[in-house]
This record gives structure tokens, C-alpha cells and sequence, in this order.
């Protein structure tokens, strides 16, 4: 047994029972296919074999490496890469890999580069309101179409909402969701398929259109997210260590080499976090702290965060429970 | 002969023709032990070689994880980690790893623990205004009294001016760095030994007090410190692709696991920066582009970038020159 106590700070720590409250409450909600994990929350396929285990056999990805990393383990049954590319190398390996493996596309040149390189399956990228990949929604069929005609099977389309986070009250996000699905149903409409994929976390009970949710979040879930989806509650933490100790703050040995920093500065319970800097934080806690005192810093947002980590850590909050590789890093 | 245009994306690209007149830059006004490069910024022993082939023998470390790769590849004449630890096994680890390692102390139980498990020599760490590690001063030579009670070697002070950076005026900057250097230079007296550590990049000719400086972004340099001393000039971006294009913007395949984001956003030359998302920049170009194009992304800050990177690649703008592993990554 090895206490939590013992592992090297600063540590990536997610604390098992509320990864699986998490877990089942994703799973109650939408079983099966209906959700679609996105791996690139955790990038780690133990964590993706959790998923599984509770039934969702298909996962969302964003990078290659995620999409051969969770082939090479055998969770292959039916991956998406919710995102385009046009690197023939890339598509080459993922046609190659032995997994079910369906593209997003949303150009004519992402459609040409997947059929050139073996892919059989895609999806149709569609632009519902969030400025960043998908096409053009009045030209969803055309793709099709074309896609169709370059030999690739067209299941249906994609379209993420990601804009709607930033209402963080409930019926305007679920009236700008409403929104975007309505544009991405027409899609639908003239490209056909079975497959409507999109969402998130923040959405994964408000879209009433998608056959399947690409939620990520919530597994793990952070300090940006959790007020919008209360029922999933933040699982992961930096475990770090009081280092130096003066009158006014103290500092631990977590910084911006463990933390994504996009969505804000972390949150240390008890305390106020004044300056994040390479490898410390500097806070000023309410209570005295001593050199030598473990910290948990819990980071806005986990998917940049996770990314910096080689290892993740299950623990009870007493005990490391089991180490997982974070085994889908990179690209 | 490998293209740069071949390598997949995103990509951590160093110019190397620009990176070699950063380094010469710096050897000619701070020759040999005058500088000891601070590798947290770089995180490359190959990058490390260079600057220890242009004259400067010794290292500054954030991590044991640093102390440790340097010493393995042979370049462990006298490192110093600047910073506090009291975790034993890393301690014995440093201590055992037949490297020179001097280790930053600033209260008693650094001190304890440093000499408990193996270390020889230590630097005095004092507080000279920036809310972080280091002993308040009047302190200091007690604790060098404690230290060498303890059985361990005093070389001297250390004491980071990086507040200084909040001065983008030459002249403040200078006003502010020699007010932290009066308390390095009175803390010094009472602690005694040859070594006086501090400063950073923005202060390597401001700093007439120190007797080494722990410079680390002037190598690869970004776009928050360039202008503060724009005779080191930026060497690093990533390399990216454009995946989707739309009549408003267009989108690389760069985003927040390839960018550190503390200094705000990155740059892209010729082009307005809309939203940085996890694996993507969506972006507005002056001039249309097409999918497939390249695109240079300037970060904001060189370290928490690269350490989301497994490989470097150096380059002269067109063929890869060498492939260089980010060997120092992690604690």
C-alpha cells in the first residue's frame, strides 16, 4: 500500500469514488451510445476502460494519438476523431490500426485527404455557432455528396456547441443550444446517416437532437465547468507540498508546468492564490500552514492540466489506489 | 534530408541560426560562469550542450527531475537547483548522482532536510521582493549559521528579482533591480561565500550585483519578454496546420496542449488571434489561406510551451537540422 502521503509532488490525484459518482451519473443519464466520451479530457485509457465498463463502447478523440492509443488497447469497437486533418500519415495509420475508426470532415480537401488514405467512415463537420472547424451548414450536402463519390460511407453529422458554455444560466444555454442543434437538424436533413454527435458536458441534458453526446468534462470535471453541472463534481487535484512559509503567503511546488492556466488561476481550498510562476504557487492561506504540509490545488479547467502529466493518480483521499499512465499525450 | 514541411503538427520548432546569436549575445556580456543558464525554460540537454559549448560550465534547475537529466548526459560540473525541497528521496537522489548540485535553502527545515539526506552545498535563498521562495533577509545569516552547524557548505546568496519584469522602462527596471540587489548585497554580508545568484533575462546588464546570472528565456526567447530586451529575439514557435477555413476565419491544428496561455495568447504574423481551444487556434488572416498551409504560432511564454512537447525540432526555416528529445520534462 502506498499512502497518498508518499507520492512525489506536484502529482496529478483523482479521487476514485467521485470519478465513479461521475461516471454513473453520465451513465444514468445517457446509456450506451448515447454518450460518446471525449478521451481527450483524460487522456488515459484506463480511465477510457471505466467508460467502457459502464457501457459507452464508442469514444470521441481529438488527435491521432488518442485515436491509435485507444485502438492499440483494444476500446477500438468505435472511435471517432471529432476533428479534421489532412496528414496522410496520420489517416494512413488510423485506417490501418484495426479499429472502427469514422472522420470528422468539413471541406472538400479533408474529404479527398481521408478517401486517399484509406479511411472508410465519416462525419460530416457542421458549423452550429462556435467559430472553429465545420462547414458551412448549407453546404453539409454537397460534402456528402462528394464524400459519397470518393467511395467514403457518410454515417451522418457533427456539429459541438461549445459557444453555449458561456451561458452559465441553465434555460439560456438550453435556448442557445436549442439553436445550434436546430441548424445542425437541417444538416442532418440533407446529409442523412444515423449519426447526430455533438455536445458536451455542459449540454449532455439539454440537446434534444443528438443521437450521442461527445462529453468530456465530466468525468473529472474543474473549477470552470462545475457550476454550470452541479451533479458532476470535481474529481482531480495537484497534490503539492508547502516548500516556504513567510508571515504573509506561503508557496507550494505546483505551478504553470501542472496546470492549464486558460480558464483562470487554480483554486486552493481555505486560501486565496496570489501568483502562479513555473513550479509555485504563491497563496495566502486563512489558516497558518508549515513547511512540509500537503495542498490540493484544484485546476479551472483539467484538459490542459492533464496534458502536462505523465501519471495519474487514483487514490481514496488515504491511499494510492491504482496509477495510471496518462498514455494519450501528444499527437 | 527532412523538411520542416513534413514534420506533422502541431510542432515545437527552434530556429537554430536565431537561437545561436541569442547565445553568443549572451556569452559576450556574460561570459563563462558570469552567466549559469536556468534550463526550466528549455527543458533540452541537447540545448543544453550548446550553451555549455559556448563556455558556461554551470546550470541553474528548477526540478530534480532537470538536476538529475543534466548530470546523466555528463554535464554536471556545478549545478544549482534554485529552489526549495524537503523531499528525502529527490534529495538523496541529487546528492548520489555524482554530479556538483548546490541546492537553494531558505528556512530550517530546507536546511534539515537538505543536510539529512546527503546534500553538500547550499545557497542561502532570500526574499529581494518578489512574493515567493526565499528567508526574509535579516534572517539570512542566521540561517547560513544554522546550515553549516548542519554540516553543510555555504557558497553564498541567491535571491530572484523576477518583479523586475513587471518594468518594461529600461531605466525603472534598472531602479527596481538594484533596490532588490542593495538587500541581496546586505544579505550576502552576513552569509558570506563567492557565490551571489539572481536575476533572469530582463536583468542580465542591469544586474551589477550578482555575480552569476540565472538567465533562461533569452535562449528561445517569446513575445511577453522580447520587448523588454528585443537583442534576444525569438528562436521557437509551433508549427502548424491549417485544417478549416471559412469566409470570417481559418483554423490550425495548434491549441492549448501545444501553448502555455499565463502570458495570454499567441501570435500568429499577419493575422488577428480569435480563440485558442484545446487542439485548435482559430484565427483571422490578413491575407486568405488555404487548408493545408503552414502557420507559425508565436507563444507568450517559452517554458510552460515547451514543456507540453515531446521533441524540438531545430530547423534553418526549411530542412530540420536536428530532432532533439525534451528530456527534462516532469518533477
Amino acid at each position: 500500500v502506498i499512502e497518498l502521503a508518499a507520492v512525489g509532488t506536484p502529482a496529478l490525484v483523482v479521487h476514485g469514488p467521485t470519478l465513479d459518482r461521475n461516471l454513473a451519473t453520465m451513465a444514468a443519464a445517457r446509456p450506451g451510445s448515447r454518450c460518446r466520451p471525449h478521451v481527450k479530457a483524460h487522456k488515459t485509457t484506463e480511465l477510457a476502460r471505466r467508460q467502457h465498463a459502464i457501457g459507452h463502447a464508442g469514444f470521441t478523440a481529438a488527435t491521432t494519438r488518442e485515436v491509435l492509443g485507444l485502438a492499440v488497447v483494444g476500446l477500438g469497437e468505435d472511435l471517432l476523431l471529432a476533428n479534421e486533418t489532412i496528414d496522410g500519415r496520420r489517416l494512413r495509420a488510423m485506417a490501418d490500426c484495426g479499429a472502427r475508426v469514422t472522420i470528422a470532415v468539413d471541406s472538400v480537401e479533408t474529404i479527398d485527404a481521408a478517401a486517399d488514405h484509406g479511411i472508410r467512415e465519416v462525419l460530416i463537420d457542421v458549423d452550429v455557432g462556435l467559430p472553429r472547424g465545420g462547414c458551412d451548414p448549407v453546404v453539409a450536402g454537397a460534402l456528402a455528396d462528394r464524400a459519397g463519390r470518393a467511395g467514403l460511407e457518410v454515417r451522418g453529422v457533427m456539429g459541438y456547441e461549445g459557444h453555449v458554455s458561456l451561458y452559465t444560466d441553465r434555460a439560456q444555454r438550453a435556448a442557445a443550444t436549442a439553436a445550434a442543434m436546430e441548424v445542425l437538424h437541417g444538416a442532418h436533413a440533407a446529409v442523412g446517416g444515423d449519426v447526430v454527435s455533438a455536445g458536451a458536458t455542459v449540454t449532455y441534458d439539454l440537446n434534444h437532437v443528438a443521437t450521442e453526446i461527445q462529453a468530456g468534462s465530466y468525468a473529472l470535471m474543474d473549477t470552470a465547468f462545475a457550476p454550470l453541472v452541479p451533479e458532476f463534481a470535481p474529481a482531480m487535484w495537484i497534490e503539492s507540498t508547502v516548500i516556504s512559509v513567510s508571515p504573509e503567503h506561503a508557496v507550494v511546488d505546483a505551478g504553470l508546468k501542472a496546470l492549464g492556466m486558460d480558464h483562470g488561476p487554480p483554486t486552493i481550498d481555505g486560501a486565496q492564490v496570489l501568483i502562479v510562476s513555473d513550479e509555485h504557487i504563491t497563496f495566502r492561506p486563512d489558516e497558518a500552514v508549515r513547511v512540509g504540509d500537503r495542498v490540493r490545488v484544484w485546476p479551472a479547467h483539467v484538459d490542459p492540466t492533464v496534458a502536462y502529466h505523465e501519471w495519474m493518480h487514483l487514490t481514496d483521499g488515504e491511499e494510492v489506489l491504482e496509477r495510471w499512465p496518462v498514455d494519450l499525450r501528444g499527437w
